[in-house]
């Protein structure tokens, strides 16, 4: 009944929720390190915004996101008709496989990375390459290069990348995407780039006037702390732009997701504060981690992957103390928690490890 | 770069908005009868519900909308696990053609219907095959069976059907469904059932229990004038649910979404004041067109179709004079206004099939 392609794959399962988690636990507090959201909330002009009698529920809304298209286009250059806007990025990773991916094409992508590049591409029935990052959690560029043939359609980058926070230079993607042949689509996830402070790290549009195969996406979700309205974009040439438009179902964004998107743009003060308070976490963390002989890798983003043995056990140990992490197969990635919340959790975390450890070695006796 | 199914498919063009129509037709008010959403709005309730003090910008909204699943489920008798959800049923739309059609599949549609069936279907590489509907407006269901073939995947049956309102009575349904092969997917698209008042009206639901291929559509977008927060669902079995799951991109439902149609759900005098109200209209509606000897399909919705020459230019001149209504090949489709703007867009749909008709007479001469 089904496409084959669906036997091997399953839903995303979100787990318990927090009052699940509270109650199978006992615990009175839990604190969120497992998504990426922002622990600072949103603007407070949001609020105002959703509250406002421009509410209009029977309408459809705005099937081009007018207004907000008109306040990026003005922000970050590019053209209006050159963005394209869904529920999340996620609705734009499907839109992306449902364009370019049938069976017998092939992508290229990093391995850990973003999950959903994989998932819809394997909807798709198209082969999945994972290229497993180097050591340092960086995308290993030149493997990626070698694995593109001429089956490749699509190309995944995520810059800073989800788990490990690490970045490709604006020398490795200049290299990289002027190696890439031109009819394959460079995608440059920037879910994160808000985040970023070092100075070599590229900027996705500089490469939209030269390459009419890279396509950049941004998000609402995580600097702008709008993770509850789910507005996701891509910026890329009309012609890429124009195609993906045809996959894309009419009216994906509710009325109140566009003004909340809009009003959270503007409030440039929000953000910085954020990025600011971000920063200060980063920094103490990465201290404790050193000072601790913790590995980790070094990250651009409001998440740091810390590498760690038993991640499983590890994080289980963490739900159970009221702080929810995401294990990997080589660490965690953990949510940059307020200064207090990281202060606890990293007490937590070297607890963890140690007792880990301890267990590790003694069933080796 | 793209798959070949899409050359031929264009991207929505949701057309000029209300205020470029005001500005190039200088008219001061214009009335939206081309997207049958509730002229009536919404529950009041909603606009209270989404200004309190729950609205957590920052976090991601619940994964499963477990508070509306469990409120549908306890209203409608399908269990929880019954139900999934989408922005409106447009991404419903699009998870069905996902997973069920790849290229070498067919669907069997009528025609006219809902486009976006074929839409999808197109994306997807499937053969789309449309079965005209009766002279009445009817699904030839009859016809339907017969174009069904082992390639066929998916039967969809809009009921009623848009958009000329008619419907397949219960008796007419059994028989349909109980002679589609189990192995092809019968979706019946409910999302005008609110509206329904004939008494041999099938409720799709009934066919969950004996068929594990039935899967029922319905949404918010309509009746409930939600339009503007995109909530539409599936209710199926669960192999069908479950399959459908795996190509849903998680958190695809704003928390305010969530909440505006869980507010709106349980507001049941709303919901049938408006339905009253349609009711009144659409009888002084069709009374004026059977005096009026205009030919129209009889309709269980809140819309109606009218069957006239030259649709495109009745429906420029009734645009021009401030009435938005849509053109189809026989007809145009109508959403059924409030009563007085109602018996304002009849007299000048009447002037405007006078004067066409007068001026295709006079072309003839």
């Amino acid at each position: 009944m089904f496409k084959k392609s669906l036997q091997n794959l399953r839903a995303y399962n979100p787990g318990p929720s927090v009052e699940e988690i509270k109650k199978m636990y006992g615990l009175s507090r839990v604190v969120k390190l497992d998504s990426n959201e922002n622990v600072y909330g949103a603007s407070p002009n949001v609020r105002k915004a959703i509250t406002m009698d421009a509410l209009l529920p029977e309408l459809y809304p705005d099937c081009q996101d007018l207004d907000l298209r008109l306040e990026l286009s003005r922000r970050l250059g590019p053209a209006p008709q050159q963005f394209l806007f869904g529920t999340g990025l996620d609705e734009i990773i499907v839109l992306i496989s449902r364009a370019f991916l049938e069976p017998g094409n092939s992508i290229v992508m990093a391995w850990p990375t973003f999950y959903e590049y994989y998932c819809h591409a394997q909807i798709e029935g198209a082969d999945t390459r994972k290229v497993p990052c180097r050591p340092d959690g960086k995308h290993d560029w030149k493997a990626m290069l070698q694995a593109i043939d001429e089956t490749t359609k699509v190309v995944w980058i995520c810059n800073p990348n989800n788990p490990t926070g690490t970045y490709l230079t604006k020398k490795e993607l200049d290299q990289f995407i002027d190696s890439v042949p031109s009819n394959v689509l460079v995608v440059l996830d920037e879910a994160y780039i808000d985040f970023v402070t070092a100075e070599d790290f590229p900027n996705g549009l500089d490469y939209l006037n030269d390459y009419e195969n890279v396509l950049v996406l941004r998000t609402f979700s995580k600097a702008y702390g709008l993770a509850s309205f789910r507005i996701g974009y891509a910026i890329g040439s009309l012609t890429v732009i124009n195609e993906l438009d045809k996959v894309r179902p009419p009216f994906n964004n509710p009325r109140l997701s566009q003004v909340a998107a809009l009003t959270a743009l503007k409030d440039d003060s929000f953000k910085e504060n954020c990025l600011r308070k971000n920063q200060e976490v980063m920094a103490m963390t990465t201290a404790f981690l050193k000072k601790k002989g913790i590995r980790y890798d070094e990250s651009q983003a409001n998440f740091i992957f810390i590498r760690v043995n038993e991640p499983k056990q590890i994080a289980l140990i963490c739900k159970q103390n009221g702080f929810l992490i995401n294990p990997f197969e080589d660490g965690v990635r953990v949510t940059l928690g307020k200064m207090e919340d990281m202060k606890h959790f990293l007490k937590r975390l070297e607890s963890a490890i140690d007792g880990t450890s301890a267990l590790v070695s003694s069933k080796k006796e």
